[in-house]
């Protein structure tokens, strides 16, 4: 089944003020939608990052991509790496670990791979996940993502979340994010106070919701010796400990004398990545993301090689879209070693560019249906809208830390701050 | 699509005496056929082993596969898990590494996976490269797999390959399959003479057929002084030296000395020797072979383990079939990560159970046809002369040291003999 025709639409959707180790998140999130348009009237759907550096890479990928068969992913791949050669792109919010070629073809090859399996799903009439293998587990969880937030963006009124930054809001967030998505677990944002004031929030929590696995990700903002400390306080309330410090050798020095695994989307990004993390020990947990690790199949891998080590599984997330939230339930569903629930922005956003059952948490968890493709439906009045929102909002690119400086003037990034 | 039945047929074919490390194979090669009998008239082909012990299991696990979605292979997985327990099957010719409940779980479910992907290709209409990814590339590389070997079985006429156990008579066993087949590497199955013997031999081969790359593999007939002796011995001549020693640290010992990479499909056999073996950088080519690997799936996910610690990949063979031969080479047109031609015993057989294009060689590669499922056609006939050779042989097991003791009473298995 050949591709015809490819068309990228970037959108934009309102995004609250969630505060990070690099700043703030600004008012919109960036997405990009791919359209697959295929023989046979077939059209399959990805979803990825929205930033202008990003679009200009897919859109230098475009050209070569009609004409492939949908199934010749392989072919696919070496088209995307052949348009894109050895660039290198960089984002400003750095919460996604380094940048390099290999990366950045992944990211890219990612998006058409998604499009690609949801094409091949929907014209074989199989869901997704039975391209991977099949049905791994009956459900995914996924976490309650809790944010510290400020109440309001710049110039705007007050969102109905509220602010937060003090245990107890922390405690009213979660009871908020459980009460509708039905979460078993919990995943804290950090970075963004110091130590103590984060550690009295996970002690909040652990209070408020006991039994609850409990997780905290200060994106490297503690220098090695705070992080073993703030491990040592932790021990036994903690599930992991996620990017506690930057880089292999840092997160080794931590890993040797925390109690708790240490999860990473930040010092292990990339195939390359494996052998100098495993090596030194420095990972326990890894957080996949099938938009950098080169789409699902490769999200796969990445679970192989971990299981391989002993290292668990968990997955990453950035703000994201339905088709997104679709694609990470089909891999999550078809991955046997995924060892933890996963990270989702979902209920920080509240429009969409698709429909489709597959879509509702229930006890805080997705089942995939047996609709084919990834099961999530285009809605192009709201495509539409979305696009509009995002030629109007200004945005090209997510720069959290800029628009911090618009809160506090004196801000800099809290990178090993601690 | 529902699995309704499913057959299982031991099947043996002619073997010619060849000779390796554990002794000589016996006149009849054991396989099995497996036939899920699926809704619609689909049925799916796969084929491994034929030993007793092999079947005995196969069989345990046969009465929980009836009534799985063709497509559930996790839960195909699971059921056959269950049933197996944590039984252990050992076989007597020890060429394939130690025994564990993970492999003989992963040989059984790797029949049923294969199986099962031929019969969801042919539902789908698509060849099984398709279900794994596409095509990595268009061909598939074979070596020229080389024995020493006696000129006839005991009390039989002489085959027409005649004894091979001199340098001049490995050339020309060379020439005779390379002018068949077009291969373009050779390996040769060693751990028979004394290692200067092999060498010469190795050495004539250079000779005869410059610039082919050579492989040699005493199957850990070897200690680690004579292992790095003749690793020294071939530098600049092998392009890998495949289990010159046994075990982990042995291999490893070598392989720092080495200037060639060292292959493995004795040593690191399962997932759980990953980490152990490259730890200890034991490995420089692992040897994949779905029929222990777990099925094809997880043969891919041994590819990636291997490239994430640019481990290269090659494949291992023991006697098969045709149905073998296509499962072979889809998984190796799918698998991005193969960096060595592929071994097969293929020459050394004159029959099959099966038909079909994917079975030709052409300049010692195979190419994958878009024909759905693996591309192999069951021939009912042959398949119950197939299984009546397989009752009449009187075979049930292989014990290639046993029956060489009929040719040398006080043999003992090479096992690290020089």
């Amino acid at each position: 089944m050949k591709i015809l025709d490819v068309t990228l639409t970037p959108v934009a959707f309102a995004d609250p003020p969630l505060l990070n180790a690099m700043g703030v998140h600004e008012p919109y999130a960036l997405r990009s939608v791919m359209q697959l348009h295929c023989e046979d009237g077939v059209v399959g759907l990805g979803e990825s990052y929205g930033d202008a550096a990003f679009l200009d890479q897919v859109r230098t990928a475009l050209p070569g991509i009609a004409g492939h068969d949908v199934f010749d992913l392989p072919g696919l791949r070496r088209t995307v790496a052949a348009a894109l050669g050895d660039v290198v792109v960089t984002d400003a919010h750095g919460l996604t670990g380094g940048f390099s070629s290999a990366k950045t073809l992944a990211a890219v090859y990612s998006l058409v791979e998604v499009a690609a399996l949801d094409a091949q799903g929907r014209y074989l009439g199989r869901p997704v996940v039975d391209l991977l293998g099949g049905r791994a587990r009956e459900r995914v969880d996924f976490s309650a993502y809790l944010f510290y937030k400020y109440g309001a963006h710049l110039d705007a009124p007050a969102d109905d979340w509220g602010e937060t930054t003090t245990p107890e809001q922390l405690v009213a967030q979660a009871h908020r994010m459980i009460g509708d998505y039905g979460f078993g677990s919990i995943k804290l944002k950090g970075g963004v106070f110091a130590p103590e004031r984060e550690i009295a929030g996970i002690r909040a929590l652990a209070e408020a919701f006991p039994g609850l696995p409990l997780r905290i990700d200060p994106n490297g903002a503690w220098t090695v010796e705070t992080a073993i400390a703030v491990a040592a306080e932790l021990d036994g309330v903690l599930e992991y400990l996620e990017d506690p410090t930057p880089g292999i050798p840092g997160m080794a020095a931590v890993a040797e004398q925390a109690g708790m695994p240490l999860a990473t989307n930040m010092c292990l990004v990339r195939f390359a990545d494996i052998e100098p993390a495993f090596r030194a020990r420095a990972v326990g947990v890894v957080l996949s993301d099938h938009h950098y690790w080169g789409g699902l199949r490769d999200t796969q891998a990445l679970s192989t090689a971990a299981a391989a080590f002993d290292v668990g599984l968990s997955m990453h997330s950035n703000s994201h879209l339905g088709i997104s939230l679709a694609a990470m339930a089909h891999v999550a569903t078809a991955t046997p070693h995924l060892t933890y629930a996963c990270d989702t922005h979902w209920p920080w956003r509240d429009t969409d560019v698709v429909t489709g059952d597959i879509l509702t948490f229930r006890d805080g968890a997705i089942t995939v249906p047996d609709t084919p493709g990834l099961g999530v439906d285009l809605d192009p009045d709201a495509l539409a809208r979305a696009h509009e929102d995002y030629l109007r909002c200004g945005q090209t690119s997510r720069d959290d830390a800029a628009y911090m400086r618009r809160f506090v003037a004196a801000f800099e990034p809290n990178t090993a701050r601690w």
